[in-house]
C-alpha cells in the first residue's frame, strides 16, 4: 500500500460531511490520507502532537477544516514547516465569514493556503494536495489533468430546463 | 509587594501601544500586573507553557490582545481555567472584524470575554479583570467603585465648542 | 441550599431557548443561578433595580443575553461594578451581527464579557461565570476541570459516516 | 424668549462636533434647544432624569447622538414618549456601522427614529425635529419650506472644475 | 370619522406582510391611517402626486416601506416636507441590509426616520407616528402612554420551558 | 458639431472629481456629452424633466454618479427607457457600499448598470457608453478598440521598483 | 427568422433557474437570443472563442451570470468591445456578494453593467439588453414602452390581504 | 544558476510594492523567481500563454497578486494544474475584501491557495511556495526550518515602550 502523505484533519464530527467532499476527491484521484478530529481547543495537545510529528511520519499536505473562531489551520501551521491547507466551515450566525477571516488573515510567518467557504472548498483543498503531490508524481500529474479534462468535458453547451 | 495575579499577554510588540491602555488603568487601580508577548504562532511553546503553569504561578486573569487571525485568547483559554480577557487589535486591511470574529467565535467550552476593538477594549479588559478580583478583594472593590464615580463626574453637562 | 451567585437575564422570554444553554451547564457544575426577564426598553426600573441591588443580594456574576439593539448586558455594567458577561443572541435580518456590535463595542469604563453569537456564547458565558467563581471555589475548580477534562476525552480520533 | 421645545443629547463631548451640525440648522431656522451631555453608561441616572422630566418640562422632539454600542438614543426612547432621534456617530474601527446597528436595530414598542451616520445625520435629524414641530407652527412650516427652496436653488446646473 | 393623519405607502404588494404591522399597531391606538401602494420605479408620477399633495389633504405623517434599492421613503422625503419614517424591508440576498442603507443614508437635506428591517420596524413606525401626533392630541397621548404600559407590564418576571 | 448623445449627471458637485474620469475617457474617444448636477432629492423636478425630455432630445446613453442612499440612478431608469448606468461615489461612513446598495439593487422592471465604486467605475461607465454607440458607429468602434489595444499594449512585462 | 443578437452566458447548468429570468423577459419582447454554458474555470478555451468570435457572429449584447468567485462577465468584457451585461448569482455561504464583488469591481478598461443579485437581477439583464437595442429598433422601443407602461399599470393603488 | 521554479506575477505595476514582500522572502531563502505583470484583462492573452506554457517552462509554483474583480490568480489555475497562490490586494473603497472574495471562492475544480490581504499576505505566498518546494528540497527544508526558528527566536519576552 502506498504510503499515506495527506492528512485530513478537522475541529469536530460535524465538520466530516464537509471535509468528506476532499475525501473522495482524494479517493477518485487514488491518494491515500488519513482522516483525524483534532480540535485546536478541546485537544491541543494532540493538534501539538500531530503537527510536531508529521513530518517524521512521512505526512506531505495536511488539510484541515474549521469553523467560527478557527484556529486549527493556523496553530497547525505554527508546529510544521507542511503545507497546510485551510477549510472554512459554513456557521450559522455568520455563514462562514468568521472561519473564513480566522483563517486566512494569518500574520507574516505562518502560511494557510485558503479556499473557499464550505464543500467547494474541501473539495479544492484535496485538488491543491494533489497538485502540490502532482509536482514529483509524473502519474499522479497525470490522473490530476485527466480529471480536469474529464470536468471540462462535462460541461454541456446549453442549459437545459428541469 | 502584592503578588502578580494578572497577566497580559500580546502577539507582537506592535500591539503594545493598544495593550498599554490595559497596563495604565491596572496602573490607576493600583493592581500588579506581568506583561508579555507570547505569540500563538510564533512562539506557540510558550504560550503552552503560559497557559500550563498558570494557575500554580499565581495568576487569577489573563489578558489577551491580539489582531487579524487573532488565536492567543482563544488557545490560551483553551490551555488554562483561569478567565481570559480577549482584546482584538485594529487591523490595516479588515479594522480588527477579523480580529473580533477570530477571538469571540469560540466554539462550546471555551469562552473568551472579548472586548471591544482597540484601544477602549484594552481599557476595559483592565477594568473586567479589576471586577473579577474585586469581587473577593474589598479594598479593590472600593478603588473600582471610586474609579466608576470619577469617570462619572468628569462629565460635563453641556458640550463646549473647541 | 448554596446561596444564588449567578444571574441570568435576558431581554424577552424570546431570548430562553438560548440562554437555557447556560442554564444547562450551570446545572452540569452544580452551580445555582436564577433566570429573570429584564427588558432594557419595555423594564428599565426593572433593569435599575436588579443591577443596584445585586452587589447586595450576594450575586457575583450577571449572565445577559440579549438581541438587536442590544442594550441589556451594557446598561447593566453601567450599574453595577458585577462582571457582566454578554450573549448575543441571534436575529432574523442581522444574523445577531447586529447583537454582537450593540454588546461588544462598550466605551471605556464599562466592558461586558463579550461571548459568541448564540447557543454557543451561551453555553460560554456559564463556562466564564464558573471560571471567575472558581478562582476562590476549589471544589468548583476541580469540578470545571473535569468537565473541561469530559469534554476533551469525548472527541474521537477518527470522524464517522452517518 | 420661546420655550426650548428640543433637546440635543450626546453621550460626549467628542460628539459634539458631529451634533453641532444638528445645532446650526437649528440656528438658521430659529428653533431654540438646549444641548447636554448625557452618556447612557457614564451617567445613567442623568438618562433617567431627563427622560421621566422631558414631557413636564416641556420638550417636544429629543435628538441623541450617540458612538460604538450606542445605547443613549434607545434607552431615552424607553424613558420617554417623545419622539427620539438618533444619530449615529462615525467610530474608528467600524466607521459608525456598530452605532448605527445599536440604534436602529430597536425591539418593537420603542423606535429610535435613525439618521444617516455622522454629520449629514446630525444635520437631518434637526431637519425632522422641524418637519415635527412645522406640524403645529405655520411660521416654522414656511421657514422649513424656505429652507428647503434655498438648498434646492443653491444647485448649479452643470459641475465646475476647482 | 376622524381625518386620515397618517399614509401607509410600500413599494409593492409583497411589502404589505410586513407593513401590515403598522397598521395592526395604529387600529390599536384607533389612529386612522390608509394603505396605498406607491412604487418609485413602477409608479414615480403617482409618488410625486402623493408627495405633492400630502400637506393639502391633511396628512401629518408618512410611513413608507421598501426593500433593495428602496427610494420610495426618501424620494417622498424630497417631495414633501412632512416627517417620512422609513422601513427597510427584508431582501433574499441582502436580508434588507441594502434597504436600510438606501434608506437611512440620507444626504443632508432630506431626513427619513429609518426604523428596525422588518416587522419590528414597521410596528415601530406606527407607534413614532403616534409619538408625533400625540404631540398634540392629549387623548392620544393617554392611549399611547397606556400602550407601552402594558406592554412593560406584560413582561414576566422568568423564562417558562415551552 | 456631432450631437450629444451621452448625458453625464450626478448628485452634487462634489460627485465631479470622480464623475469627470468618465468626461475624460468620452474627450479620449473623440465622443461629445453634456455634464449637468441633477439631485434626485434637491432638485427632483430637474430629474423628472431630464428623465422625460431625454429620448426626444436624442440622447442616447445617461451615465449617472451618485453616493450615500443614493437614488438618482435609479429615478432616472424609471423616468426613461434609454440605458442608465450607474456609478456609486465613495463615502465617508461607509466606503461606497451604501452607494453600490443603492444602485445595483434595483427591482425588477428598472435596470441600472452598475459600475465600480468610484472612480475606476466612472471610467468604465464612459468605456460602456461608448460600447453601447460603438454598436452603430464603426468608427468610434475602432477608436474603441484602439483605446483598448493602446491600453493593453501600455502593460510592461515586468514590475519596477520605484 | 430574426438574427440572434443576445447571447445568455452563464457558468453552470445550476445558474439556468436565475438565468431563465432573462430569457423570458426576451421572449416576451420578442427578442431571439441564444443561451450556453460557458465557464470561465472549466471551459476557459469556449470563454476564448465565444468572445472572440461574438462580434463576427453578430451579437451585440452578451447577458452573463456567474456566482462565488465570478470570473465570466469580467473575462469576457476583456475579450470583446460589445457591451457585456453581469448578474450575480447566489451563493450559499455570502448570499452572492461575493459574485457581486466578483462582477462590479472591475478595474478601469473593462465595464460590466452589473445587475442586482440573483432573479430580479436576470431579468433586469434582459431589459437592459433590450434598452440598448431599442436605440436602433424603434418597433422594439415601442414594446419595450409597452412592457415598461404594462408594469406600472399592473399595479394597485392598494395592498390587499391574502 | 538554479532553474526558476517560481512564478511571481501581479495584475499592475501598482502591485508591485505589494508582491514585492514576496520577492524579499524568496531572496532571503536563496530561491529564484522571476516577476511578471500579467493582466488578466488588459492582457489576457499574455496570461494564456503564461498558463499554457508554465509546466513546461518548468515552473512549479505560481504567485499570483491582484485587487478588485482580481480575477489572474483563478484564471491562472484555470489554465495550469501548478498550485497557485493567490494574494488579495488591498483596495480603496472595500479595503481588499473585494480582492479576497474574488479570490478565494473560487468553485470546485480549480483551488486558489489563498493568503491574507496585503503585504502580509504576499510575504506568506513566498513562504507556502517555500514550504511546496521544500517537500522535495532537503537543503530548502532546512533552510525555511532556520528562517522560521530565527522568526520565533526575534520575539523578546516582554514589550518596550516606544
Amino acid at each position: 500500500m502506498a504510503d499515506v502523505q495527506i492528512g485530513i484533519i478537522m475541529g469536530s464530527q460535524s465538520d466530516w460531511p464537509t471535509m468528506k467532499e476532499a475525501a473522495d476527491i482524494l479517493d477518485a484521484l487514488a491518494l491515500p490520507y488519513e482522516s483525524r478530529i483534532v480540535s485546536a481547543h478541546r485537544t491541543p495537545d494532540r493538534l501539538w502532537d500531530y503537527g510536531k510529528g508529521a513530518v517524521d511520519r512521512g505526512l506531505q499536505v495536511i488539510i484541515a477544516g474549521a469553523g467560527g473562531a478557527a484556529h486549527l489551520p493556523g496553530m497547525m501551521a505554527s508546529k510544521t514547516r507542511l503545507p497546510v491547507i485551510g477549510v472554512p466551515i459554513r456557521t450559522q450566525a455568520l455563514s462562514g465569514v468568521d472561519s473564513l477571516y480566522s483563517i486566512v488573515q494569518m500574520p507574516r510567518g505562518y502560511p494557510v493556503a485558503t479556499m473557499a467557504i464550505g464543500a467547494a472548498g474541501a473539495a479544492n483543498a484535496a485538488l491543491m494536495a494533489a497538485a502540490i503531490l502532482a509536482l514529483h508524481d509524473p502519474a499522479l500529474a497525470q490522473r490530476l489533468d485527466q480529471w480536469r479534462a474529464d470536468l471540462s468535458a462535462s460541461i454541456p453547451q446549453e442549459p437545459v430546463n428541469d
